[in-house]
């Protein structure tokens, strides 16, 4: 998964009466008043069955040993969880591919000069942490997808490693071709670290986890505390991720073992030059080493030193050398077959592989969704049967790449497109707030299920300690919000874990959940993350784990039981409006950033600033940013938006009349709905990453990470690329053109039904 | 001096053509065409005359040994000054007072528990500074005006020890009554720490410097750069110097040998607590003995550890005793009576006294104004005689609170009610750019000048550096500011410097001056504040020291020989509007602030959101902050723009017009503008600090150097007392009604004239 630190994303609403007293015939979005009622009863039930003590016992078993992709206990993993769904009634299988999975064979960092200094790369026991000794079948520090390399260079820091720290590095005139860079973990998924710097002709990458982030500046270290300590480094994979995800020798077919395969060295994904994360200890000599200017301000971490960009003094050495050899992944994949609509298909998945331990990634989400499954499986024993098929997945190979559930979503893709309702996703969960992101036609929905959830500290719904956190930490515009819009925004989704393939290749509307913000961060992707961390610092009672269960079940039972899927599109349109607004400032801030700054350039003020002592490379003017039209988008959402209206209101009308869907209208009906998302992708998938469907919501191409929506446009303006943000703006256009008569054709349904 | 950092705060304009070729016939402010066109060639004799070497002889002279109040050697560096002045022609002599300053016989700090630890309390020599080693009369590290005392007790770390740090602490449970204190350099003058730690029942005060404002954090340490090594420390006064400047013992009197004394246990001035300065490595063991929740964000510095707040388990002992004695101080004045108008004075002043050796603080600033006394003898050489009386001076005390000058304005306050028309002050000096505060009737005039002294890196107008930096660094605002306004907008002063008891307690129209932003810092109140540090890192060539002598000598020659003072009030009216504009949101956003607090506090957002495993007390509503009326300051404010807008206008109708005020006229016309700034001031001072007389510029105090700016009303907001600030608006009202009648008398004189 994705690290968020404790500092959170959380999301949060009039603090009302606690959920006890809401009385039980409340309507469910997507559910007849009668239904509702009934599903009520059984989410009850459904809660009453969960024992937070198996999560403790299966987190203790799972954790025992490193259960990474490849490792024998990671099978056993895997085929523990699949014993458990077939003892609960499950139809349960182990799905297995090949994918490319290189450990590795060599790994040398020495400085060379101006001392000698060889790092030591190696997490050690210590005494509180029962599991820290155990070395067999251990995954040692290093960086998944870095290529083998063996190269000599002097040093330069440059922060975060993003292309805006190498602008300011061109401007104190420090260039990195030929140099080995050390970077700071941060700021950007790993991997786009060696990824710029081998584009600005870096030949080698370290990266680090500076205290200033990531230990003792946060909090006391472990094993006093919960953050990184000293000799504590973040394992990874730096494949070029926003390309594609999944197998790097298949994009977009599923890693049979037959498979057609690229050869490694024609793998555009893998990246370019050797790459190593290193502990705080280890990088502190070579940094200490560096010379040249005085890093700007913000660059500076926490470790007790003056922070310089070099190039040297510091010269190092680095030698990797993998064993580049194919690893057989085992998804778990467990269904229950649907009553009335099996060919209606809701999943919901969280991984199984670790680094090492993964207390928190992944088995904390992972014990949280069986006893979810286990809760499901006892409703069974009382008779009901979900109208719905429903498909619990345990997912190997994240790690590396999102592989056992993209190789699974590029295997079964027809069958996906056609069936997939929604999938559901999770991932390392702690004590805190909820945070919900995902498909906006589902903001409605979970916002419900959010109402209906307690918080097991505070005993009131976890919508409301959610709200509560905007209203603390927000702007007063997003306090304003928190409190008078009736639903609570939903993040939109990068990519970090599972949701990715589905929604982003696939177009299967998608949700992500997960408690955290109140659990200490620290041992992430570190031999660390072991149950005697995660039951001192995660969430010691397991209370957010059931809490997990509860939300992530809850949102299941009722796709799998609605009437009627509840997707909803006025939560879509405002969301896609305020894109558009995002990506028209966007613009216009760059128009004027650029031409101020070309002013202060021609008119010499910068050259009337600057310290004549210190290094300095007068800028040089950038072209003008043009006028840019986004009316097509503007028409296209407003349009959108309008459609929107249309359909909520003929439902409205529809239970307003006391009337219901005939049975096969309502299956005609949620043929649409379920297909919708769909409507938001474009064959070709966005420029240079075809992979990469969904016209929404795509992880950026230097953030890795983080979201970009609207990804064909904004990135094009971003990349000073004006053609290509004319040309993708018609394109997105087009895309939401085709979402809006979607929703029409949902909407005439419906009003076919009402007589009209 | 106060400390700047490097950071810097500075002044910045259109690149104009170099000044070299603007015409020699160009307006100065305050002189008929044909007498600006002597100035200009009596200021170019001037310049000419400069000679950087002599201010690197005097430097090196004046800083081989510790030359503090009272040693052996500042009383020999005061006779030097004296002598040159003499030998330049100047009416020469050294005024003495008797001041207290209490130096230290024991100085102790131990940690007691939980483990044993003796401070050093010792600045080391290095042997790259050829007189750190000079330990015969070196003050060492301690806080003048801290009590005696012998106290223990557990350790609390408070942030920057000022009040809203000690309602932070009080949210999260802690007390500091009966405990000590420990508070990092910053955030405010050093004063107010220990005030306002025993305000809230602490018993002993630290005062320590973190490496992330004050060394390794901000670029590399002495020797090696020009950073606070882990030894180094500051010295400096805790008096409560916004109560009164000068000699505790005599406040609003000069310190004559029979002035009438208070006893010192009388004196309100003096610190509650002991309170004692130490350095990083000092502080680093009693700062990782402490428990406690870790300190907010924000609180943390740049020490390798986490940050805990305690209290403990951390204890130590802290013993101070001083010997209570009298100094006599050596003020440095000299004088050439002025030929035309002898009663009017314009008054240059720098302190001479140090803390130690002092190379940048104070003989930088000092060694600037002795060449440009140097330079102005020349000029009598040539048998010019200014117009009015110049005096030059410079001051003993400064650094334990203004002594030297303060009481030297008490002693000859009736003369200089009558005579003073500017005082001029400067203090430190180094590379950069030309900071610029003071009275805003002097705005216009201080522009003029800038335009006029080239910048010895650039070779453009220092007014064009300090635009071009306002350009770079200010908001869209500032920036277009910057750009379209014909002046730069000039600071408030607060205090810090010997301009205090001529501004603020007399009102003497008064400006600052120095060139800051490009001298590394770090050597501030320290023994490395040394020949070679500031040789190295301060001004190099010393020729920011010669371009202070060409601004402030600029300054003194044309406030000497201009036709009538060059007072201008458009400027004053229009920074009294932003001042009064800034007070009424100042109480709106307290208003919403309340109300939002309030709100969450009641609707229980507060209770919702907080981690019921930290600690946390949930705050209590405060009373709602009324509305507040600032209609009197609003009218009085108008009225004042109005006056000075005829007034600029009838001198703008004689300049046009060609007509000259008569010889008697001009003299009537300038014994007006010589008091105006008088009209500022209110003879019974500011609540409960009666010294303090001026109502538009204050040092805060909660803030000790920073200006707060039409003091009594903000103060009053600023701690809730609404009736107070309903009182002062209509007091500081009548303030600014009597400032445009006397604008009016002008106008008047100079309608007078016009034959209107």
């Amino acid at each position: 998964m994705r690290l968020t630190f404790a500092c959170g994303l959380v999301f949060c609403a009039t603090l009302a009466p606690a959920l006890a007293q809401i009385p039980a015939t409340q309507l469910i979005l997507g559910f007849r008043p009668e239904s509702a009622r009934k599903q009520r009863t059984l989410e009850a039930r459904f809660d009453a069955a969960l024992r937070k003590e198996n999560l403790r016992e299966w987190m203790q078993w799972m954790t025992a040993k490193p259960h990474h992709l490849g490792s024998p206990f990671g099978r056993e993993v895997a085929e523990f969880i699949a014993a458990k769904f077939r003892a609960w009634g499950y139809e349960t299988g182990l799905e297995t591919f090949e994918v490319l999975f290189p450990t590795p064979k060599t790994r040398l960092l020495e400085m060379i000069a101006p001392e000698k200094f060889s790092a030591a790369l190696r997490e050690p026991q210590v005494a509180e942490d029962s599991t820290s000794g155990i070395t067999e079948n251990q995954l040692p520090v290093f960086n998944v997808y870095s290529p083998d390399g063996d190269v000599r260079g002097t040093l330069v820091y440059v922060n975060y490693g993003l292309p805006q720290d190498y602008e300011r590095l061109e401007e104190l005139g420090i260039e990195v071709k030929g140099k080995i860079v050390i970077a700071r973990y941060g700021g950007s998924w790993r991997g786009i670290k060696p990824k710029v710097a081998a584009e600005r002709g870096a030949i080698g990458c370290l990266i680090y986890s500076d205290p200033r982030d990531d230990g003792y500046f946060q909090g006391d270290v472990y094993p006093k505390g919960a953050w990184r300590n000293a000799q504590g480094a973040q394992r990874g994979s730096v494949a070029d991720m926003p390309l594609y995800a999944g197998d790097p020798l298949t994009p977009g077919i599923g890693a049979r073992k037959d498979a057609k395969r690229l050869p490694v060295n024609e793998v555009g994904k893998i990246v370019k030059i050797p790459v190593l994360p290193i502990s705080q200890a280890d990088a502190l000599p070579l940094l200490t080493a560096l010379g040249g200017p005085v890093a700007p301000e913000l660059w500076r971490g926490a470790l007790p030193m003056t922070y310089h960009l070099g190039p040297g003094p510091a010269t190092v050495r680095l030698k990797l050398e993998f064993n580049w050899k194919l690893e057989a992944t085992y998804n778990v994949i467990a269904k229950i077959r649907g009553a009335e609509r099996p060919d209606q298909w809701v999943i919901r998945g969280n991984h199984h592989d670790a680094w090492n331990f993964g207390a928190a990634d992944p088995v904390s989400g992972q014990v949280a969704l069986m006893e979810e499954a286990r809760g499901v499986s006892e409703l069974l024993k009382t008779g009901w049967r979900p109208k719905r098929t429903i498909v619990y997945a345990a997912w190997d190979g994240e790690e590396q790449g999102l592989l056992g559930s993209t190789e699974w979503v590029e295997t079964h893709a027809d069958r996906l497109r056609k069936s997939a309702a929604v999938y559901v996703n999770s991932d390392s969960n702690s004590r805190g707030f909820l945070n919900m992101s995902g498909s906006h036609t589902l903001e409605k929905f979970i916002n419900e299920v959010a109402r209906d959830v307690i918080d097991p500290q505070k005993k009131i719904p976890v919508f409301e300690r959610a709200r509560a956190a905007r209203i603390v930490n927000g702007s007063p515009e997003e306090r304003k919000e928190a409190r008078e819009r009736s639903d609570l925004r939903i993040g939109a989704l990068g990519s970090g874990s599972d949701y990715t393939p589905f929604l982003q290749h696939l177009g299967v509307a998608s949700l992500n959940l997960g408690y955290s913000g109140e659990g200490a961060g620290g041992s992430y992707h570190s031999i660390y993350d072991s149950f005697d961390h995660y039951t001192r610092f995660g969430d010691p009672a397991f209370d957010y784990g059931v809490a997990l269960a509860q939300t992530a079940g809850r949102v299941m039972l009722r796709l799998a039981n609605a009437d009627v899927l509840p997707f909803e599109f006025v939560s879509l349109g405002d969301t896609l409006g305020r894109y558009v607004t995002e990506i028209t400032k966007l613009a216009d801030s760059m128009r004027q950033e650029t031409a101020e700054r070309n002013r202060q350039i021609q008119e010499g003020t910068l050259h009337a600033y600057f310290d004549p002592k210190q290094p300095y490379v007068a800028p040089k003017p950038k072209p003008e940013v043009p006028s840019l039209s986004f009316r097509p988008l503007h028409n296209a959402v407003a349009k959108l938006q309008e459609s929107s209206k249309h359909f909520a209101e003929s439902m409205n009308q529809l239970n307003r009349a006391g009337r219901q869907l005939s049975a096969a209208a309502e299956e005609s009906l949620d043929q649409v709905l379920l297909g919708s998302e769909r409507a938001l992708t474009r064959a070709s998938g966005l420029p240079r990453r075809p992979w990469f469907k969904h016209q929404i919501y795509a992880p950026g191409l230097y953030t890795g990470y983080d979201v970009k929506t609207l990804p064909a446009v904004r990135e094009a303006i971003e990349q000073r690329n004006w053609k290509e943000a004319e040309e993708q703006t018609a394109l997105v256009a087009q895309t939401l053109e085709a979402m809006s008569r979607e929703i029409d054709r949902a909407t005439k349904l419906v009003r076919g039904s009402l007589g009209r």
